[in-house]
């Protein structure tokens, strides 16, 4: 009898991804990687005339903004703090015996000054509070990194490393507002070009614990995220490849983000999960790339 | 009188770096970008025939290969565990109350499974070791990721997370000090050909303590390290912008890396430090890559 061998398998089995004994935790082979660049380069070529000011940060930002952001108020479980050996070469003896002897050498490991960065935007906003006011045409910037959040899984699409694709506007209400919805068009329109099905539906962010219940249905009822969401595992539960934020003036007013005529910034932001994008295609149109359909082909690599 | 402005300052008020707070720790531009895309190509077009099997692996690793990799018995002061919160909601209402009060909450945070890489190649040799048994004919590994070091430091060339670009070579002995020797002289080249001055000198790496100096004198006695220096920050004291590492079948018999003759591997592998050598350029041809060198800009933008 033939056995259901699961999309993670596949993947596995075909090398796109590369277990690491890790849940959610992955290499990715050079096919894989080049459907991301791809996928990449369609975006450029879709936002490309807007103007956006390319900005790229490390995988990790300074903790006294992540801090700040609240980010450990609502989503503490997902945080990733980093922590180093902070000591003399005797500790580093009892270290190495902890070691040896198989027991738990972490627990004196000291949080350095870095956590892993929880969504491409999180070091954005200090970072332009800090250049004084924007003016009131607003700013509009493309972000790109790799974001860490500690959910193992044996979803491919729910990956503890994987890289978001963003860009965020700052301006008045009406600016941003028109920002979220010009990408979920372009959203939908990207993705039908490759040949996924899609739809967009309103959506809340995964608040810890009970009181998070409260900020979830907030959320949703005043419609300030959407997601677009694509089939990769199941046809039924699919999954969010896309999300298209709304902060009003939350963050605005937490990072002092002004306005030249001083009104506080409105922001928003649209996210490309890269890694569910490329499962999606994959899941799509096959684990061979070279034998997908040809106007798929055409939209990626011309 | 003029100050003396350092290089990192100047590469802030140009925009290339961008502060995060924290030493070591920075966004970049999207020209910064443009430079090490391009120096990448250049790269990928020396190395090209080689048939590299390209892999990319996240910016962490699984921490049980990690702690069998000995790393923390040579750098345990660079290395970067990974915390996460895995309590319960009482939990998370002290975790709050500490933060509110300025306290330090990171005591809480338990290990998780991750480490972030400290070099790009160490995830490879378990999974190549998985895969059972190399043909006598080697294997050839092409990695890229950001990799962390915890070192803070106000030298724009020593950042705690930055990327490293890596070939990887698993064989006889012959075949990986060939390999060795070849990318020596293709780095050389490479260097010259977008107008920077280098030398290639034997390094030894920064094993930590007393007994790190034996590890150090031994590995310069065996020639095992060498790397490529070029100006940065001083002409004097210049910069390791790529390494060349010779590891004897050291690797090769911790991760259990044979050859089908039932030889144990030999491993070598030449990394080259991304953000160094955009540093290097920007140092020798100005801030404005529109102004460099005719010639330097036809090596890396055609």
């Amino acid at each position: 009898m033939d056995m259901q061998i699961s999309f993670l398998d596949r993947l596995f089995d075909s090398g796109l991804l590369i277990e690491t004994g890790v849940e959610g935790l992955y290499g990715r082979s050079g096919e894989f990687e080049g459907v991301i660049a791809a996928f990449e380069r369609l975006i450029d070529r879709v936002g490309g005339e807007d103007g956006a000011e390319a900005i790229r940060f490390p995988p990790g930002m300074n903790r006294a903004f992540f801090e700040k952001s609240g980010y450990m108020k609502s989503f503490p479980q997902l945080a990733g703090t980093v922590h180093s050996f902070c000591g003399c070469e005797l500790d580093h003896m009892s270290l190495l015996k902890c070691m040896e002897e198989g027991n738990d050498w972490t627990g004196e490991q000291k949080a350095t000054d870095i956590v892993l960065t929880p969504a491409a935007c999180y070091p954005l906003y200090p970072t332009i509070a800090k250049r004084g006011n924007l003016p009131v045409s607003g700013g509009l910037y493309d972000l790109q990194s790799y974001c860490f959040r500690h959910e193992p899984s044996n979803d491919p699409a729910r990956q503890q490393l994987f890289r978001m694709r963003e860009y965020v506007c700052m301006g008045t209400e009406a600016k941003v507002t028109e920002f979220r919805q010009l990408w979920m068009d372009r959203g939908v329109k990207m993705m039908e070009d490759v040949g996924l099905s899609v739809e967009i539906d309103v959506a809340n962010d995964p608040f810890f614990g009970r009181a998070g219940k409260l900020l979830a249905n907030n959320q949703r009822d005043q419609n300030l995220k959407f997601e677009l969401l694509i089939p990769v595992t199941s046809d039924v539960k699919k999954t969010a490849c896309m999300s298209f934020n709304y902060h009003q003036d939350a963050f605005g007013a937490k990072w002092g983000l002004n306005l030249e005529d001083g009104a506080v910034a409105h922001t928003a932001c649209v996210g490309f999960g890269l890694e569910r994008i490329a499962l999606a295609l994959f899941a799509a149109h096959g684990l061979d790339t070279r034998l997908w359909p040809e106007n798929v082909r055409k939209v990626l690599w011309g």
